[in-house]
């Protein structure tokens, strides 16, 4: 029997979603009421997958990595997620797939104590829009732009992966048995950076998402501020799945350009390097240093010897 | 030549949309962020649009209708409308469809103080998702519960327009010539309450759209708080349209069930009639006291007469 909109919202997101109390009225049939703390500004993130993302072969990890990418972009501001809405249109209420995107989609969330307030399920070709909010002291919110000469450049976690999983599906590369599954999974149900981001609040000049990269990720942003910088290569902190797959998946390089949206790029004033690494470490957090903002524009690749990395030009 | 997403949000959602005070970062390639004054909470409605609801035809209509119809919600709710977000699918980049589709939306939101924050484009089957957010003290805030026995009850503006066009368009009845243009274009063109919300605020005991017509919206509310109500049938405010096609379009049953999604049904105790009905008088703004809510469960139609109303039956 076909489900109302109702049912599908009653029965599939609404369980298991933190409850907020600052949620005076959440899912129903009204508008969301959600309240905000003083001296709190809101953060909002939309974001839309069709198409191809939602493609029914794998709804779990489309419930998971919409959410998950989300979390990351406010990450990147330094907002704590609060408040998700939902908008699923689908050719047919299937309910195994419902379950399977559903339950994925509100574990991550009730995770992070993020709870849905509000959704609108509909019929048609498979889209899906996702509402994030999340909240911020105004004078602690991150942006891209705000690094200045001298800051040093870190990124957090581990890089590699998001490249490995394009390569191994596209059979330009083989995995060893040990790394396939886990590095696949990881692209499938990605951890994001949200207490790396709660972390970074009043401490980063700036921060970004490395959804391109952590080259892309950089340059953009230095390039708009009339800075650049130095990048020494070799202290891009490797995943162990690509330390292993080093040479074969491209070198450096791989790290370079690895698409790994769960992960941030960031940039601390020098005087601030022991209080931030500091945080990390209490928090049992990884981050590593890779390089210095610098006067002169475009971005440098370097060898620890010195040398220019003659990998891939970066324009 | 194909527009890119930052294009399309740049040529055709930021201009004309009204520049607040409260939005710290707007529609860009980052999360927006704003700020809600002290005091206040959040509202949020959700919507989405597709399928015939998107048909090419009439983008203009289609970029109104769907805003007014939100800020209908939120009207109903007491929210002073602020900030806009929309996730647009279409099939193809089309100029002239967007030029008309956001000239009508940022021209509506305009007109109410509502400034676009956030916006996605993407390629796929037509669809349109809006995320509407309003501000309101959480002690002014209005919902379909809350009317208690004797509270009178209003409707705004007048009724039959909704019902006239759907008999129009579907071939069931001629409008005459006068009526015709008038009433389509108010059905593509509706005019959302959003000033008479504002004037309900601490005011009402409960609010609610009149989206299915007034019988069907009152009906819900008043059984979930195990009350009923008497509406005085022939109190119910006519559109001149209404009044000239009244007995072929089947008398007070037009009015009773036109579908009215931009006029509001509400309720207020007794004692501050006078108070309502003066504040809506100097705000230019029409309201007719059409029953009473009453202890007993159902809705009782009535005819000045205080026979029974033999229309459509309400069950």
């Amino acid at each position: 029997m076909a489900l109302s909109e109702f049912e599908i919202i009653d029965r599939f997101f609404t369980r298991g979603s933190a409850s907020r109390d600052d949620v005076v009225i959440g899912v129903g049939d009204d508008a969301a009421q959600v309240r905000v703390p003083e001296g709190h500004d809101v953060l909002v993130d939309v974001s839309t997958a069709g198409g191809d993302d939602t493609a029914d072969t794998d709804p779990a990890s489309l419930g998971h990595r919409s959410l998950a990418l989300a979390l990351a972009r406010l990450a990147a501001r330094g907002g704590r997620p609060a408040w998700l809405t939902i908008a699923l249109t689908r050719p047919l209420a299937d309910e195994r797939w419902l379950e399977a995107f559903s339950s994925a989609m509100t574990a991550l969330a009730d995770r992070h104590g993020v709870q849905l307030v509000g959704g609108d399920t509909t019929r048609g070709p498979a889209r899906l829009t996702l509402h994030l909010h999340a909240l911020a002291r105004a004078g602690e919110i991150l942006s891209p732009g705000g690094a200045r000469v001298d800051d040093l450049i870190y990124v957090t976690g581990a890089l590699g992966d998001g490249a490995l999983a394009v390569l191994e599906r596209s059979g330009e590369l083989a995995l060893p048995a040990r790394d396939r599954e886990p590095v696949l999974n990881r692209a499938r149900l990605p951890e994001p950076p949200v207490r790396e981001g709660l972390a970074l609040r009043a401490l980063a000049s700036s921060a970004m998402v490395l959804a391109g990269g952590v080259a892309a990720a950089l340059r953009a942003p230095l390039s708009d501020g009339g800075l650049g910088a130095t990048i020494q290569v070799q202290r891009l902190p490797l995943s162990d799945s690509a330390r292993r797959s080093f040479e074969r998946a491209g070198g450096w390089s791989l790290a370079l350009h690895s698409e790994e949206p769960c992960a941030l790029a960031f940039t601390v004033a020098p005087r601030r390097r022991g209080e931030l690494e500091q945080r990390f470490a209490e928090l049992g957090l990884r981050c590593s240093r890779i390089g210095t903002v610098e006067q002169r524009p475009g971005l440098r690749l370097l060898l620890d010897d010195g040398s220019e990395y003659s990998g891939r030009s970066l324009g």
